[in-house]
Protein backbone atom coordinates (compact mmCIF):
# COMPACT_ATOMS: atom_id res chain seq x y z
CA UNK A 1 0.00 0.00 0.00
CA UNK A 2 1.28 3.62 -0.16
CA UNK A 3 -0.39 6.80 1.02
CA UNK A 4 -0.29 9.88 -0.55
CA UNK A 5 -1.95 13.49 -0.07
CA UNK A 6 -3.86 15.71 -2.13
CA UNK A 7 -6.54 18.14 -2.66
CA UNK A 8 -9.78 18.28 -1.08
CA UNK A 9 -12.71 20.39 -1.92
CA UNK A 10 -11.88 22.92 0.61
CA UNK A 11 -8.78 23.05 -0.88
CA UNK A 12 -10.37 23.23 -4.22
CA UNK A 13 -12.59 25.74 -3.70
CA UNK A 14 -9.13 28.04 -1.98
CA UNK A 15 -8.11 27.43 -5.24
CA UNK A 16 -10.64 28.60 -7.57
CA UNK A 17 -11.36 31.83 -5.13
CA UNK A 18 -7.53 32.85 -6.08
CA UNK A 19 -8.05 32.27 -9.67
CA UNK A 20 -11.49 33.76 -9.69
CA UNK A 21 -10.37 37.05 -7.86
CA UNK A 22 -7.39 37.08 -10.60
CA UNK A 23 -9.47 36.82 -13.61
CA UNK A 24 -11.80 39.42 -12.55
CA UNK A 25 -8.60 41.60 -11.39
CA UNK A 26 -7.32 41.34 -15.32
CA UNK A 27 -10.39 41.31 -16.91
CA UNK A 28 -10.86 38.27 -18.23
CA UNK A 29 -13.96 35.61 -16.79
CA UNK A 30 -12.40 32.03 -16.98
CA UNK A 31 -13.15 28.34 -17.03
CA UNK A 32 -11.36 27.16 -13.93
CA UNK A 33 -10.86 23.42 -12.99
CA UNK A 34 -9.56 21.66 -10.48
CA UNK A 35 -8.12 17.69 -10.32
CA UNK A 36 -6.81 15.56 -7.96
CA UNK A 37 -3.53 13.49 -7.88
CA UNK A 38 -5.61 11.10 -9.95
CA UNK A 39 -6.48 13.71 -12.76
CA UNK A 40 -10.12 13.54 -11.66
CA UNK A 41 -12.01 16.69 -11.40
CA UNK A 42 -12.72 18.31 -7.71
CA UNK A 43 -14.49 21.70 -8.74
CA UNK A 44 -14.85 23.72 -11.66
CA UNK A 45 -16.19 27.04 -12.34
CA UNK A 46 -17.14 28.79 -15.50
CA UNK A 47 -17.33 32.51 -14.80
CA UNK A 48 -19.94 34.65 -16.32
CA UNK A 49 -19.19 34.83 -20.04
CA UNK A 50 -16.15 32.40 -19.55
CA UNK A 51 -15.94 30.65 -22.69
CA UNK A 52 -17.66 27.10 -23.94
CA UNK A 53 -15.12 25.59 -25.32
CA UNK A 54 -13.13 26.53 -22.87
CA UNK A 55 -15.22 23.73 -20.73
CA UNK A 56 -13.36 20.87 -21.64
CA UNK A 57 -9.89 22.68 -22.55
CA UNK A 58 -9.77 23.95 -18.40
CA UNK A 59 -10.84 19.82 -16.99
CA UNK A 60 -8.12 18.53 -19.49
CA UNK A 61 -5.24 21.13 -18.70
CA UNK A 62 -5.80 20.52 -15.16
CA UNK A 63 -5.84 16.43 -15.99
CA UNK A 64 -3.02 16.71 -18.05
CA UNK A 65 -1.14 18.96 -15.26
CA UNK A 66 -1.54 16.54 -12.24
CA UNK A 67 -1.64 13.73 -14.04
CA UNK A 68 1.90 14.15 -15.33
CA UNK A 69 3.09 16.43 -12.99
CA UNK A 70 4.23 19.05 -15.13
CA UNK A 71 2.65 22.40 -16.22
CA UNK A 72 1.04 22.26 -20.07
CA UNK A 73 3.15 25.10 -21.21
CA UNK A 74 6.61 22.80 -20.82
CA UNK A 75 4.71 20.49 -22.78
CA UNK A 76 4.26 23.15 -25.50
CA UNK A 77 8.05 23.97 -25.18
CA UNK A 78 9.00 20.53 -26.20
CA UNK A 79 6.28 19.82 -28.45
CA UNK A 80 7.55 22.05 -31.29
CA UNK A 81 8.35 21.24 -34.78
CA UNK A 82 11.59 18.51 -34.27
CA UNK A 83 10.77 18.89 -30.33
CA UNK A 84 10.49 15.62 -28.66
CA UNK A 85 7.57 15.21 -28.12
CA UNK A 86 6.22 17.02 -30.90
CA UNK A 87 3.00 15.57 -32.03
CA UNK A 88 1.74 14.49 -28.05
CA UNK A 89 -1.10 16.99 -28.15
CA UNK A 90 -3.55 14.30 -29.69
CA UNK A 91 -2.94 11.53 -27.58
CA UNK A 92 -5.77 10.37 -24.87
CA UNK A 93 -8.02 11.72 -27.08
CA UNK A 94 -7.00 14.51 -27.21
CA UNK A 95 -6.54 15.73 -23.36
CA UNK A 96 -2.67 15.91 -23.10
CA UNK A 97 -2.79 20.13 -23.48
CA UNK A 98 0.44 21.10 -24.74
CA UNK A 99 -1.13 24.96 -24.13
CA UNK A 100 -0.51 26.64 -21.37
CA UNK A 101 -2.65 27.56 -18.60
CA UNK A 102 -2.36 23.78 -16.86
CA UNK A 103 -0.38 23.83 -13.41
CA UNK A 104 0.77 20.90 -11.03
CA UNK A 105 0.13 21.71 -7.59
CA UNK A 106 3.58 20.59 -5.95
CA UNK A 107 3.92 20.26 -2.28
CA UNK A 108 6.26 19.26 -0.16
CA UNK A 109 8.53 17.78 -3.41
CA UNK A 110 4.63 15.70 -4.18
CA UNK A 111 2.09 16.61 -6.53
CA UNK A 112 -1.17 16.55 -5.19
CA UNK A 113 -3.13 17.92 -7.37
CA UNK A 114 -3.67 20.28 -10.31
CA UNK A 115 -5.28 23.30 -11.83
CA UNK A 116 -6.71 24.51 -15.52
CA UNK A 117 -7.36 27.90 -16.65
CA UNK A 118 -8.86 28.46 -20.29
CA UNK A 119 -10.40 31.55 -21.97
CA UNK A 120 -7.53 34.34 -21.73
CA UNK A 121 -4.36 34.32 -23.49
CA UNK A 122 -2.06 31.59 -22.42
CA UNK A 123 -0.24 33.74 -20.45
CA UNK A 124 -4.02 35.16 -19.27
CA UNK A 125 -4.41 31.98 -18.30
CA UNK A 126 -1.12 30.68 -16.97
CA UNK A 127 -1.23 33.74 -14.57
CA UNK A 128 -4.67 32.82 -12.86
CA UNK A 129 -3.93 29.53 -12.47
CA UNK A 130 -0.51 30.51 -10.49
CA UNK A 131 -2.78 32.48 -8.81
CA UNK A 132 -4.95 30.03 -7.55
CA UNK A 133 -2.05 28.01 -6.53
CA UNK A 134 -0.49 30.69 -4.67
CA UNK A 135 -3.78 31.61 -2.83
CA UNK A 136 -3.59 27.89 -2.17
CA UNK A 137 -0.19 27.85 -0.48
CA UNK A 138 -1.03 31.00 1.33
CA UNK A 139 -3.04 28.67 3.45
CA UNK A 140 -0.57 25.76 3.65
CA UNK B 1 -33.09 36.75 -32.88
CA UNK B 2 -33.89 35.47 -29.66
CA UNK B 3 -33.31 35.99 -26.06
CA UNK B 4 -32.63 33.82 -23.37
CA UNK B 5 -32.52 33.74 -19.24
CA UNK B 6 -29.93 31.29 -18.04
CA UNK B 7 -28.34 30.44 -14.62
CA UNK B 8 -25.27 32.60 -14.29
CA UNK B 9 -22.41 31.38 -11.82
CA UNK B 10 -23.87 33.13 -8.87
CA UNK B 11 -27.27 30.96 -9.31
CA UNK B 12 -25.18 28.18 -9.94
CA UNK B 13 -23.05 28.84 -6.59
CA UNK B 14 -26.24 29.17 -4.66
CA UNK B 15 -27.46 25.85 -5.96
CA UNK B 16 -24.39 23.75 -4.83
CA UNK B 17 -24.16 25.41 -1.69
CA UNK B 18 -28.15 24.07 -1.38
CA UNK B 19 -27.12 20.66 -2.55
CA UNK B 20 -24.50 20.12 -0.60
CA UNK B 21 -25.68 21.35 2.73
CA UNK B 22 -28.49 18.60 1.83
CA UNK B 23 -25.82 16.23 1.08
CA UNK B 24 -24.17 16.78 3.83
CA UNK B 25 -27.65 16.26 6.33
CA UNK B 26 -28.11 12.95 4.75
CA UNK B 27 -24.70 12.15 4.90
CA UNK B 28 -23.65 10.92 1.82
CA UNK B 29 -20.86 13.15 -0.28
CA UNK B 30 -21.98 14.03 -3.96
CA UNK B 31 -20.69 14.75 -6.61
CA UNK B 32 -22.23 18.25 -8.38
CA UNK B 33 -22.89 19.62 -11.83
CA UNK B 34 -24.93 23.24 -12.44
CA UNK B 35 -25.40 23.36 -16.56
CA UNK B 36 -27.18 26.51 -18.33
CA UNK B 37 -29.32 26.18 -20.74
CA UNK B 38 -27.48 25.08 -23.38
CA UNK B 39 -26.21 22.02 -21.28
CA UNK B 40 -22.82 23.54 -20.72
CA UNK B 41 -20.99 23.13 -17.29
CA UNK B 42 -21.08 26.83 -15.43
CA UNK B 43 -19.93 24.82 -11.76
CA UNK B 44 -19.08 21.52 -10.27
CA UNK B 45 -18.09 20.06 -7.13
CA UNK B 46 -16.90 16.62 -5.76
CA UNK B 47 -17.76 16.76 -2.38
CA UNK B 48 -14.38 14.46 -0.32
CA UNK B 49 -15.30 10.91 -0.55
CA UNK B 50 -17.74 11.94 -3.82
CA UNK B 51 -17.39 8.69 -6.01
CA UNK B 52 -14.82 9.48 -9.13
CA UNK B 53 -17.28 7.65 -11.39
CA UNK B 54 -20.09 9.49 -10.45
CA UNK B 55 -18.07 13.04 -11.92
CA UNK B 56 -19.10 12.27 -15.22
CA UNK B 57 -22.71 10.93 -14.65
CA UNK B 58 -23.43 14.11 -12.50
CA UNK B 59 -22.07 16.27 -15.40
CA UNK B 60 -24.19 14.37 -17.86
CA UNK B 61 -27.26 13.71 -15.49
CA UNK B 62 -27.40 17.78 -15.70
CA UNK B 63 -26.80 18.24 -19.38
CA UNK B 64 -29.63 15.99 -20.28
CA UNK B 65 -31.62 17.25 -17.86
CA UNK B 66 -31.11 20.84 -19.46
CA UNK B 67 -30.25 19.97 -22.68
CA UNK B 68 -34.07 17.94 -22.86
CA UNK B 69 -35.71 20.22 -20.34
CA UNK B 70 -36.72 16.78 -18.55
CA UNK B 71 -35.82 14.98 -15.47
CA UNK B 72 -33.41 12.09 -15.91
CA UNK B 73 -35.89 9.71 -13.70
CA UNK B 74 -38.23 10.64 -15.89
CA UNK B 75 -36.62 9.43 -18.56
CA UNK B 76 -36.25 6.23 -16.79
CA UNK B 77 -40.49 5.54 -16.39
CA UNK B 78 -40.25 5.37 -20.22
CA UNK B 79 -36.69 4.08 -21.18
CA UNK B 80 -38.26 0.61 -19.37
CA UNK B 81 -38.29 -2.34 -21.87
CA UNK B 82 -41.30 -1.46 -24.65
CA UNK B 83 -41.23 2.24 -23.21
CA UNK B 84 -40.96 5.11 -25.60
CA UNK B 85 -37.73 5.61 -25.66
CA UNK B 86 -36.43 2.35 -24.56
CA UNK B 87 -32.78 2.27 -25.32
CA UNK B 88 -32.13 6.02 -25.48
CA UNK B 89 -29.80 5.95 -22.43
CA UNK B 90 -26.46 5.03 -24.77
CA UNK B 91 -27.45 8.25 -27.13
CA UNK B 92 -24.98 10.64 -27.74
CA UNK B 93 -22.27 8.49 -26.56
CA UNK B 94 -23.76 7.55 -23.02
CA UNK B 95 -24.46 11.30 -22.33
CA UNK B 96 -28.00 11.09 -22.05
CA UNK B 97 -28.77 9.94 -18.65
CA UNK B 98 -31.58 8.04 -17.91
CA UNK B 99 -30.95 7.51 -14.01
CA UNK B 100 -32.72 9.59 -11.77
CA UNK B 101 -30.80 12.72 -9.90
CA UNK B 102 -31.01 15.63 -12.63
CA UNK B 103 -33.49 18.16 -12.93
CA UNK B 104 -33.88 20.52 -14.94
CA UNK B 105 -34.72 24.26 -13.41
CA UNK B 106 -37.74 25.57 -14.48
CA UNK B 107 -38.76 29.63 -14.28
CA UNK B 108 -41.66 31.22 -15.58
CA UNK B 109 -41.94 27.57 -17.62
CA UNK B 110 -38.69 28.24 -19.35
CA UNK B 111 -35.81 25.62 -18.84
CA UNK B 112 -32.88 28.42 -17.47
CA UNK B 113 -30.60 24.91 -16.48
CA UNK B 114 -30.01 22.02 -14.98
CA UNK B 115 -28.86 20.25 -11.52
CA UNK B 116 -26.82 16.92 -11.95
CA UNK B 117 -26.02 15.13 -8.69
CA UNK B 118 -24.58 11.71 -8.35
CA UNK B 119 -23.06 9.03 -5.65
CA UNK B 120 -25.67 8.17 -3.45
CA UNK B 121 -28.90 6.07 -4.66
CA UNK B 122 -30.95 7.92 -7.38
CA UNK B 123 -33.25 8.83 -4.66
CA UNK B 124 -31.17 10.43 -2.71
CA UNK B 125 -29.43 12.04 -5.81
CA UNK B 126 -33.01 13.60 -6.89
CA UNK B 127 -33.25 14.48 -3.38
CA UNK B 128 -30.40 16.34 -3.21
CA UNK B 129 -30.78 17.79 -6.53
CA UNK B 130 -33.68 19.43 -5.64
CA UNK B 131 -32.42 21.09 -2.62
CA UNK B 132 -30.19 23.07 -5.14
CA UNK B 133 -33.29 24.09 -6.78
CA UNK B 134 -35.22 24.80 -3.72
CA UNK B 135 -32.17 27.13 -2.68
CA UNK B 136 -32.55 29.03 -5.83
CA UNK B 137 -36.09 29.64 -6.20
CA UNK B 138 -35.67 30.92 -2.56
CA UNK B 139 -33.63 33.52 -3.78
CA UNK B 140 -36.10 34.88 -6.41
CA UNK C 1 -5.63 18.32 1.98
CA UNK C 2 -6.69 14.61 2.44
CA UNK C 3 -4.42 11.74 3.22
CA UNK C 4 -5.08 8.07 1.46
CA UNK C 5 -3.85 4.62 1.01
CA UNK C 6 -4.43 3.08 -2.24
CA UNK C 7 -2.70 0.25 -4.04
CA UNK C 8 0.63 0.29 -4.91
CA UNK C 9 2.19 -2.56 -7.88
CA UNK C 10 3.61 -4.76 -5.25
CA UNK C 11 0.19 -4.99 -4.06
CA UNK C 12 -1.45 -5.12 -7.59
CA UNK C 13 1.26 -7.90 -8.22
CA UNK C 14 0.07 -10.19 -5.49
CA UNK C 15 -3.41 -9.97 -6.82
CA UNK C 16 -3.40 -10.91 -10.27
CA UNK C 17 -1.09 -14.17 -9.06
CA UNK C 18 -3.80 -15.06 -6.73
CA UNK C 19 -6.39 -14.00 -9.80
CA UNK C 20 -4.10 -16.11 -12.35
CA UNK C 21 -3.58 -19.13 -9.78
CA UNK C 22 -7.59 -19.39 -9.63
CA UNK C 23 -8.02 -18.91 -13.34
CA UNK C 24 -5.65 -21.81 -14.08
CA UNK C 25 -7.23 -23.72 -11.14
CA UNK C 26 -10.84 -23.72 -13.40
CA UNK C 27 -9.27 -23.58 -16.83
CA UNK C 28 -10.41 -20.20 -17.77
CA UNK C 29 -7.65 -18.24 -18.99
CA UNK C 30 -8.80 -14.33 -18.19
CA UNK C 31 -7.90 -10.82 -18.69
CA UNK C 32 -6.74 -8.71 -15.31
CA UNK C 33 -7.00 -5.37 -14.65
CA UNK C 34 -6.22 -4.09 -11.24
CA UNK C 35 -6.41 -0.01 -10.68
CA UNK C 36 -6.34 2.42 -7.30
CA UNK C 37 -8.62 4.46 -5.85
CA UNK C 38 -8.64 6.68 -8.14
CA UNK C 39 -9.67 4.45 -11.20
CA UNK C 40 -6.48 4.34 -12.81
CA UNK C 41 -4.73 1.21 -13.79
CA UNK C 42 -1.88 0.14 -12.23
CA UNK C 43 -1.39 -3.69 -13.81
CA UNK C 44 -3.11 -6.11 -16.30
CA UNK C 45 -2.36 -9.15 -17.80
CA UNK C 46 -4.01 -11.05 -20.43
CA UNK C 47 -3.47 -15.33 -19.70
CA UNK C 48 -2.76 -16.81 -22.86
CA UNK C 49 -6.24 -17.63 -24.74
CA UNK C 50 -7.89 -14.76 -23.19
CA UNK C 51 -10.65 -12.76 -24.98
CA UNK C 52 -9.14 -9.70 -26.69
CA UNK C 53 -13.09 -8.13 -26.23
CA UNK C 54 -12.12 -8.67 -21.82
CA UNK C 55 -9.29 -6.31 -22.16
CA UNK C 56 -10.89 -3.11 -22.28
CA UNK C 57 -14.05 -5.11 -20.15
CA UNK C 58 -12.03 -6.16 -17.60
CA UNK C 59 -10.17 -2.55 -17.35
CA UNK C 60 -13.83 -1.02 -17.18
CA UNK C 61 -14.95 -3.66 -14.61
CA UNK C 62 -11.99 -2.72 -12.02
CA UNK C 63 -12.39 0.95 -13.34
CA UNK C 64 -16.16 0.31 -11.88
CA UNK C 65 -15.92 -0.78 -8.88
CA UNK C 66 -13.05 1.08 -7.63
CA UNK C 67 -13.85 4.47 -9.16
CA UNK C 68 -17.53 3.54 -6.91
CA UNK C 69 -16.41 1.71 -4.37
CA UNK C 70 -18.89 -1.16 -5.48
CA UNK C 71 -19.17 -4.64 -7.38
CA UNK C 72 -20.00 -4.44 -10.85
CA UNK C 73 -22.48 -7.18 -9.93
CA UNK C 74 -24.13 -5.27 -7.42
CA UNK C 75 -24.88 -2.56 -10.28
CA UNK C 76 -26.22 -5.41 -12.34
CA UNK C 77 -28.60 -6.14 -9.83
CA UNK C 78 -30.20 -2.84 -9.68
CA UNK C 79 -29.59 -2.21 -13.25
CA UNK C 80 -32.55 -4.78 -14.13
CA UNK C 81 -36.08 -3.43 -15.59
CA UNK C 82 -37.76 -1.36 -13.27
CA UNK C 83 -34.62 -1.07 -10.78
CA UNK C 84 -33.10 2.25 -9.54
CA UNK C 85 -30.13 2.39 -12.26
CA UNK C 86 -31.47 0.52 -15.26
CA UNK C 87 -29.77 2.01 -18.14
CA UNK C 88 -26.76 3.33 -16.10
CA UNK C 89 -24.38 0.66 -18.02
CA UNK C 90 -24.13 3.14 -20.94
CA UNK C 91 -22.73 6.11 -18.77
CA UNK C 92 -19.32 7.63 -19.08
CA UNK C 93 -18.79 6.38 -22.59
CA UNK C 94 -19.78 2.69 -21.80
CA UNK C 95 -16.95 2.49 -19.22
CA UNK C 96 -19.81 1.68 -16.34
CA UNK C 97 -19.97 -1.89 -16.21
CA UNK C 98 -23.03 -3.67 -14.39
CA UNK C 99 -21.49 -7.09 -15.45
CA UNK C 100 -20.33 -9.26 -12.37
CA UNK C 101 -16.34 -9.63 -12.22
CA UNK C 102 -15.70 -6.11 -11.04
CA UNK C 103 -14.88 -6.04 -7.27
CA UNK C 104 -13.78 -2.94 -4.79
CA UNK C 105 -10.68 -3.13 -2.73
CA UNK C 106 -11.78 -2.50 0.65
CA UNK C 107 -9.11 -1.78 3.48
CA UNK C 108 -10.20 -0.74 7.14
CA UNK C 109 -13.57 0.37 5.68
CA UNK C 110 -11.90 2.41 2.95
CA UNK C 111 -11.55 1.64 -1.01
CA UNK C 112 -8.27 1.22 -2.28
CA UNK C 113 -8.86 0.21 -5.53
CA UNK C 114 -10.45 -2.93 -7.83
CA UNK C 115 -10.25 -5.59 -9.49
CA UNK C 116 -11.73 -6.61 -12.71
CA UNK C 117 -11.55 -10.10 -14.52
CA UNK C 118 -13.26 -10.67 -17.80
CA UNK C 119 -13.15 -14.15 -20.34
CA UNK C 120 -15.37 -16.29 -18.39
CA UNK C 121 -19.03 -16.61 -17.56
CA UNK C 122 -19.74 -13.52 -14.79
CA UNK C 123 -19.60 -15.92 -12.04
CA UNK C 124 -16.02 -17.37 -12.94
CA UNK C 125 -15.18 -13.61 -13.36
CA UNK C 126 -16.45 -12.54 -9.80
CA UNK C 127 -14.60 -15.85 -8.34
CA UNK C 128 -11.44 -15.12 -10.22
CA UNK C 129 -11.66 -11.53 -8.83
CA UNK C 130 -12.15 -12.31 -5.20
CA UNK C 131 -9.09 -14.88 -5.35
CA UNK C 132 -7.10 -12.03 -6.54
CA UNK C 133 -8.26 -10.02 -3.44
CA UNK C 134 -7.85 -12.94 -0.98
CA UNK C 135 -4.31 -13.48 -1.98
CA UNK C 136 -3.70 -9.57 -1.33
CA UNK C 137 -5.62 -9.57 2.30
CA UNK C 138 -3.19 -12.33 2.93
CA UNK C 139 -0.40 -10.43 2.88
CA UNK C 140 -1.79 -7.43 5.32
CA UNK D 1 -5.43 -19.99 -43.47
CA UNK D 2 -2.45 -17.72 -42.03
CA UNK D 3 0.27 -19.23 -38.96
CA UNK D 4 1.58 -16.41 -37.01
CA UNK D 5 3.66 -16.50 -34.40
CA UNK D 6 3.39 -13.74 -31.56
CA UNK D 7 4.01 -12.69 -27.77
CA UNK D 8 2.70 -14.80 -25.14
CA UNK D 9 2.33 -13.51 -21.49
CA UNK D 10 5.39 -15.42 -20.60
CA UNK D 11 7.23 -13.43 -22.99
CA UNK D 12 5.48 -10.03 -22.10
CA UNK D 13 6.18 -10.76 -18.36
CA UNK D 14 10.26 -11.11 -19.17
CA UNK D 15 9.65 -8.04 -21.44
CA UNK D 16 8.12 -6.14 -18.42
CA UNK D 17 10.87 -7.33 -15.94
CA UNK D 18 13.33 -6.57 -18.41
CA UNK D 19 12.01 -2.91 -18.70
CA UNK D 20 11.67 -2.52 -14.90
CA UNK D 21 15.03 -2.94 -14.38
CA UNK D 22 16.21 -0.53 -16.52
CA UNK D 23 13.78 2.20 -15.53
CA UNK D 24 14.65 1.13 -11.59
CA UNK D 25 18.41 1.58 -12.60
CA UNK D 26 18.14 5.00 -14.40
CA UNK D 27 15.68 6.55 -11.58
CA UNK D 28 12.69 7.14 -13.64
CA UNK D 29 9.13 4.80 -12.51
CA UNK D 30 7.84 4.05 -16.04
CA UNK D 31 4.11 2.96 -16.94
CA UNK D 32 5.39 -0.15 -19.39
CA UNK D 33 2.81 -1.98 -21.90
CA UNK D 34 3.42 -5.13 -24.19
CA UNK D 35 0.84 -5.53 -26.97
CA UNK D 36 0.74 -8.61 -29.37
CA UNK D 37 0.84 -8.57 -33.11
CA UNK D 38 -2.91 -7.64 -33.35
CA UNK D 39 -2.21 -4.78 -31.33
CA UNK D 40 -3.89 -5.77 -28.24
CA UNK D 41 -2.82 -5.47 -25.16
CA UNK D 42 -1.20 -8.59 -23.38
CA UNK D 43 0.15 -7.19 -20.24
CA UNK D 44 0.85 -3.64 -18.54
CA UNK D 45 2.41 -2.15 -15.34
CA UNK D 46 2.41 0.86 -13.81
CA UNK D 47 5.86 1.72 -11.52
CA UNK D 48 5.22 3.09 -8.41
CA UNK D 49 5.51 7.06 -9.59
CA UNK D 50 4.17 6.58 -12.62
CA UNK D 51 2.72 9.14 -14.60
CA UNK D 52 -1.25 8.88 -14.97
CA UNK D 53 -1.56 10.18 -18.54
CA UNK D 54 1.12 7.95 -19.16
CA UNK D 55 -1.35 4.87 -18.87
CA UNK D 56 -2.97 5.63 -22.21
CA UNK D 57 0.32 6.68 -23.85
CA UNK D 58 2.44 3.75 -23.23
CA UNK D 59 -0.39 1.30 -24.00
CA UNK D 60 -0.77 3.30 -27.42
CA UNK D 61 2.44 3.44 -28.31
CA UNK D 62 2.72 -0.19 -27.76
CA UNK D 63 -0.25 -0.54 -30.09
CA UNK D 64 1.40 1.62 -32.86
CA UNK D 65 4.38 0.04 -33.14
CA UNK D 66 2.81 -3.30 -32.92
CA UNK D 67 0.12 -2.73 -35.30
CA UNK D 68 2.13 -0.33 -37.61
CA UNK D 69 5.45 -2.98 -37.14
CA UNK D 70 7.13 0.68 -36.44
CA UNK D 71 8.57 2.39 -34.20
CA UNK D 72 6.79 5.40 -32.44
CA UNK D 73 10.11 7.37 -33.11
CA UNK D 74 10.23 6.73 -36.67
CA UNK D 75 7.46 8.02 -37.43
CA UNK D 76 7.88 10.90 -35.00
CA UNK D 77 10.60 11.68 -37.79
CA UNK D 78 8.34 11.50 -40.94
CA UNK D 79 5.87 13.76 -39.28
CA UNK D 80 7.33 16.99 -38.83
CA UNK D 81 6.36 19.85 -41.15
CA UNK D 82 6.14 18.99 -44.80
CA UNK D 83 6.72 15.19 -43.86
CA UNK D 84 5.14 12.60 -45.12
CA UNK D 85 3.29 11.52 -42.73
CA UNK D 86 2.95 14.88 -41.04
CA UNK D 87 -0.80 15.29 -39.20
CA UNK D 88 -0.85 11.64 -38.62
CA UNK D 89 -0.53 12.03 -34.74
CA UNK D 90 -4.76 12.44 -33.92
CA UNK D 91 -5.11 9.52 -36.77
CA UNK D 92 -7.14 6.69 -34.64
CA UNK D 93 -8.91 8.70 -32.52
CA UNK D 94 -5.28 10.08 -31.06
CA UNK D 95 -4.22 6.53 -30.43
CA UNK D 96 -1.21 6.43 -33.39
CA UNK D 97 1.66 7.95 -31.17
CA UNK D 98 4.62 9.58 -32.80
CA UNK D 99 6.53 10.62 -29.47
CA UNK D 100 9.34 7.97 -29.07
CA UNK D 101 8.68 4.77 -26.78
CA UNK D 102 7.32 2.44 -28.59
CA UNK D 103 9.25 -0.31 -30.37
CA UNK D 104 8.23 -3.46 -32.41
CA UNK D 105 9.31 -6.84 -31.31
CA UNK D 106 10.67 -8.60 -34.42
CA UNK D 107 11.60 -11.98 -34.26
CA UNK D 108 12.60 -13.39 -37.88
CA UNK D 109 11.94 -10.76 -39.85
CA UNK D 110 8.48 -10.60 -38.53
CA UNK D 111 6.40 -8.32 -35.62
CA UNK D 112 5.36 -10.55 -32.74
CA UNK D 113 4.26 -7.66 -30.88
CA UNK D 114 5.33 -4.62 -29.32
CA UNK D 115 6.53 -2.58 -26.40
CA UNK D 116 5.52 1.21 -25.04
CA UNK D 117 6.91 2.77 -22.48
CA UNK D 118 6.28 6.31 -20.67
CA UNK D 119 6.66 8.61 -18.33
CA UNK D 120 10.31 9.73 -18.59
CA UNK D 121 11.79 11.67 -21.83
CA UNK D 122 11.23 9.85 -24.46
CA UNK D 123 14.83 9.45 -24.78
CA UNK D 124 14.71 7.64 -21.61
CA UNK D 125 11.28 5.81 -22.66
CA UNK D 126 13.11 4.40 -25.79
CA UNK D 127 16.11 3.11 -23.83
CA UNK D 128 13.45 1.08 -21.36
CA UNK D 129 11.68 -0.23 -24.10
CA UNK D 130 14.60 -1.28 -25.71
CA UNK D 131 16.00 -2.81 -22.47
CA UNK D 132 12.14 -5.10 -22.66
CA UNK D 133 13.03 -6.45 -26.00
CA UNK D 134 16.93 -6.99 -24.93
CA UNK D 135 15.38 -8.98 -22.01
CA UNK D 136 13.25 -11.18 -24.43
CA UNK D 137 15.75 -11.51 -27.09
CA UNK D 138 17.95 -13.31 -24.39
CA UNK D 139 15.27 -16.18 -23.82
CA UNK D 140 15.27 -17.17 -27.34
Amino acid sequence: MMTVTRLDLNDATVMLAGARAKAAEIGVPMCIAITDDGGNLVAFERMDGGKVTSITIAIDKSFTASGAKKATHEYGAISQPEGPTHGINSAIGGRLMVVGGGLPVMVDGACVGGIGVSSGTPAQDMQVAQAGIDELMATL
